[in-house]
C-alpha cells in the first residue's frame, strides 16, 4: 500500500509528460494520496509539475496543493488569477488549510479572493481565523466541527450530527455547548449510539475535558496535547464559546518544526533550511553565526598575543591548545543541550538555579577527573615535561569545570530574559569557552613553568 | 481547567503528608488528569509518593504509573506482589500499556505476572505484543480495536459496535474485515449512522486505506503517519490480517524521542538522559565522547608537535590556530546537520552524493570567501605581517572548504552502511576538523613564509 519514489518511476512519468500522454499520467498518478504527488511534483521541473498538476481534478489539486512546500506553492500560484484560487481551492479546503492558504498571499490580494469565495460561511470562517496572530491556537484551528446543545434528546442529537457531519469529513467528538455557545463538554459518539433516544445530553455528556484559549501560543498547545495524549482539542475565547478544534496532525507539525529548528539552531544555522533550498539561502543562512565565530577567533587571537613571548620560549604549549579548546567546547555543548532540551520539556526540576549549577560542576569535575588523569598518564609517558604536563591537565580540569557551569547558566540566563536559549548551544558557546579557555590554559602555564622550571 | 504546578502547592501538599492527612491530599489530587499526578508524584521523596499513590483508586493508579519516568516506575513497583501488579494494574490498562510495563520487569517476573492476570483475552493480547521487537509497529500498536464483517448489515454492525466498544474506551474508525480477519478497508461511524439500516458494509465501507505491517520499524510508522496525517494506523500480518492499531499519541512520543536523541547525540551524549538523572549516569552518558575528543586532542597535538620550530620562529600563527580550528569546526557541524536532518525527514534531493558534495562546497567556499576577505583585512589594518595575513585567510578558506564538504559526506557515508548518521553531527566531526584543518594551516603557513619572507 505504501508509495515510494524511485528514480524508474519519475522517469517515466517525465517520458509520458513529454509526450503528453495525458492517459498515462492519470493513471500513473491513479491510487496516490496527495502527499505523494505533492512528494512527485517536488521532483519535477516546474512546468511538468505544472502539466501534471493541471491533470488533477479540483478536489485533488487543492489538497496536492496544501501538501507541497510553501516555496513550490508559490510558484504553482503565480499566475492564477484570484477567482481561480477562491473557487478552485479555497472552496475545496478545510477551513483552516483556506486560511494558511490565503495568509500566504501577498496583503493586498487577500480580500479580493476572499470575495470570490462562494460558500458564504467558509468566506467567515477563514475571515476570522485570518485574525488570530500566527503563533495563537486560534491560527492553528479549524472551524469545522459537530456540536449538540447540552438540552437536546439523543434524537435530535443523532438528526442535527447527520446534517452537521456531512460538511465534514472527519470527525473524534461531538461538542456539547448551551445556548450561548459556552463549551460544556463532550459526547462520544459511542455514548450516543448506546442511550436510549429520549435521553438527554446533559444526563450523558463528559464534563471534564481539557480546552484552550485561542490567544494561548502553539507550543502550549502541541505540549498540552502530549502531555493528555489528545487527538483533538477544542479552542474557546474568554468567554468559554466553541470556536474551534485543534487536531493533532496539525501539532505534530509544529513538534517537529520546534525540534528542527532547535537542531539547527545548535549548529549554527539562523533560519529554517533545507539541503534542497538554493546555495544563496543556504549560505547566509550560515553566515551570521561564522561571523560570530570568526570575530571569537579575533578576540582569542588577540588574548593568545599576549602570551606571545611564552609561546616561544614553550612553543610545546601550543600542541595541546585545541585540545584545551575542544574540550571546553564539547563539555560547554554538552551541558547547555540538557537545559535547553529540559526547558523545552518542561522536565527541569524546581529547584533553583544554584542547585543545578552545583550538579553540572559535580559531573563536569568528575568528567574532567578522568580526562585529566589519562591525559597527565600520557605526557609524562611521552617524556613532556612535568610542567607542561601539570599545565594540560589541570588547564583541563579547570576548563572543563567552567565549561559546565557556563553551557548550564547561559541557557537559563536566556531563558529567564525570555530569548530562545537553544541560541546558547550553538558557536556562541563554544567560542566564548575557546576564548576563555585558552586564556585559563595560559595563565596556568605561566605559573606551572615557574614551578618546575 | 489547565494545571501548573507551583512551588505553593507542593508545599501544602507534602505538609498535608505529612499530618497524614488523607482526605486533605485526595482532594487536592481531585479533578486532576493521571499526567498531572504522576507529575507531581515525580517532584516528591520516593515515600511521600508512595503514600500518595496509595491513596488512589485502582484504575487512576494504573494510569499514573504508566505516565510515570520508567526508573520512577521501578521504585513504585519494588516490593509489589506479581499478583498485585497484574490485579492492580495489568488488569485496568488497555493492551499496549500492559504490554509495555510486563516488558520493564525483569524476565523471570514476566510470566508469573501473566499468569495472574484475570481477564484471560487481556493476558492472551499482551502475549502476543511482548512477542514483537521493541522497535517494531507490532511493539507499538494496541490489541483494543472495533471491527465488523463486510457482510454484515447496518443493524448487526450497530449491535456489534455496541457490543464490543463497551470495552474500548475511545475509538476514532470502525475496521472492516473478511471472513479470514483480512482488513479490507474502514466504515466511519458517520457512514454507519447516514446509510439505511438494510446496506451492507461491502456498499458503505471505504478500501483505500493505509496500513502497515507489523514488523516495519516505528520510525517508519511515525513517518507514515506524518506524512498522512493519520491519527490511527491499522497494522497488519504478512497475511494481511487485522492484528491492533497504532495511535498518534504513541508515535508523538516516538518523534519526540527521536529527536531528542539527535539532539543529544549532537551535543556529545551517547545515552538518553535527563538533567534529573543522577551525576555517575550523567557523567557515564558523556565521558565517551569526551575520550573521542581527548583521544583526538592527542593525535592533533602529535601532528602539530612537527611543527615546533615554525611555531618557536613564527609564534604568532599560534594565535590563529583556534579561529581556523573553530571556524573548520562550525562549518562542520553546519553541512553534518542538514544532512542528518534531511535524511531524517527523508527530504534530501534523489540527485547523487556528488552533486551534494558540489552544492555543500559551493556554499562553503561562499561563506568562506566572506569571511577570508573581513579577516585578511583586519589583519593587514592591524599589521601582521603578510605571510601570516595570507596564512590565516587562505588556510580559512581551504580549512571551510574541506570541512563542508567532510560534514556532507561524513553522515551520508554513515547512513550507507546503516550507522546513526547523527553520531556524525557532534564531537566526531569537529575532532576531525581540528585536526586536519591545523594540519593545513601549518602546511600553508610554512609555505607562505616562504613567499613572503
Amino acid at each position: 500500500m505504501q508509495f515510494t519514489l524511485t528514480r524508474e518511476y519519475l522517469e517515466s512519468l517525465a517520458q509520458a509528460i513529454e509526450r503528453q500522454d495525458q492517459q498515462y499520467v492519470r493513471q500513473m498518478l491513479n491510487e496516490l494520496y496527495p502527499a505523494d504527488i505533492a512528494e512527485i511534483l517536488e521532483e519535477l521541473d516546474l512546468d511538468e509539475a505544472k502539466y501534471v498538476f493541471s491533470l488533477l481534478d479540483e478536489e485533488e489539486a487543492a489538497d496536492v496543493l496544501m501538501e507541497l512546500q510553501e516555496d513550490v506553492r508559490e510558484d504553482f500560484l503565480e499566475n492564477v488569477s484570484s477567482k481561480d484560487i477562491a473557487q478552485r481551492y479555497i472552496d475545496n479546503l478545510d477551513s483552516d488549510d483556506a486560511a494558511d492558504l490565503i495568509s500566504e498571499l501577498p496583503h493586498l490580494l487577500r480580500s479580493e479572493v476572499l470575495s470570490h469565495v462562494e460558500d458564504a460561511e467558509q468566506a467567515a470562517n477563514i475571515a476570522d481565523l485570518l485574525n488570530y496572530p500566527e503563533d495563537s491556537a486560534g491560527s492553528l484551528m479549524a472551524k469545522e466541527l459537530v456540536k449538540v446543545n447540552i438540552d437536546w434528546t439523543v434524537t435530535t442529537c443523532l438528526r442535527e450530527i447527520r446534517r452537521q457531519a456531512e460538511e465534514i469529513e472527519q470527525f473524534y467528538n461531538v461538542y456539547a455547548v448551551n445556548d450561548r455557545n459556552i463549551l460544556q463538554g463532550i459526547v462520544s459518539l459511542k455514548r450516543i449510539m448506546l442511550s436510549p433516544t429520549k435521553a438527554k445530553v446533559i444526563d450523558i455528556y463528559e464534563p471534564d475535558i481539557h480546552s484552550v484559549n485561542a490567544t494561548i501560543s502553539v507550543e502550549e498547545v502541541a505540549s498540552i496535547m502530549q502531555k493528555y495524549d489528545l487527538v483533538v482539542l477544542p479552542v474557546v475565547d474568554d468567554l468559554g464559546r466553541l470556536l474551534g478544534r485543534i487536531t493533532i496532525d496539525d501539532v505534530v507539525d509544529v513538534i517537529t518544526d520546534e525540534a528542527d529548528k532547535d537542531y539547527q539552531l545548535m549548529s549554527g544555522i539562523s533560519e529554517n533550511v533545507e539541503t534542497t533550498d538554493n546555495i544563496w539561502i543556504l549560505s547566509r543562512a550560515r553566515l551570521p553565526w561564522l561571523l560570530v565565530a570568526l570575530f571569537g577567533g579575533v578576540v582569542g587571537s588577540r588574548v593568545l598575543s599576549n602570551y606571545e613571548p611564552q609561546i616561544q620560549i614553550y612553543p610545546e604549549m601550543a600542541f595541546f591548545m585545541p585540545l584545551i579548546a575542544a574540550m571546553g567546547g564539547n563539555v560547554g555543548v554538552q551541558s547547555s543541550a540538557l537545559v535547553v532540551q529540559g526547558l523545552a520539556n518542561d522536565s527541569l526540576s524546581r529547584d533553583g538555579i544554584i542547585p543545578k549549577l552545583f550538579k553540572e560542576f559535580s559531573v563536569g569535575l568528575l568528567n574532567a577527573m578522568v580526562c585529566a588523569s589519562l591525559l597527565l598518564a600520557y605526557n609524562i609517558i611521552f617524556d613532556h615535561s612535568l610542567a607542561l604536563s601539570f599545565t594540560v591537565s589541570i588547564a583541563l580540569v579547570a576548563v572543563i569545570s567552567f565549561a559546565a557551569i557556563f553551557g548550564t547558566f547561559v541557557p537559563l540566563a536566556l531563558d529567564k530574559f525570555k530569548i530562545d536559549p537553544a541560541l546558547a548551544t550553538g558557536p556562541f558557546i563554544t567560542t566564548s569557552n575557546d576564548i576563555i579557555g585558552l586564556f585559563i590554559y595560559f595563565m596556568l602555564g605561566r605559573l606551572m613553568y615557574g614551578v618546575f622550571p
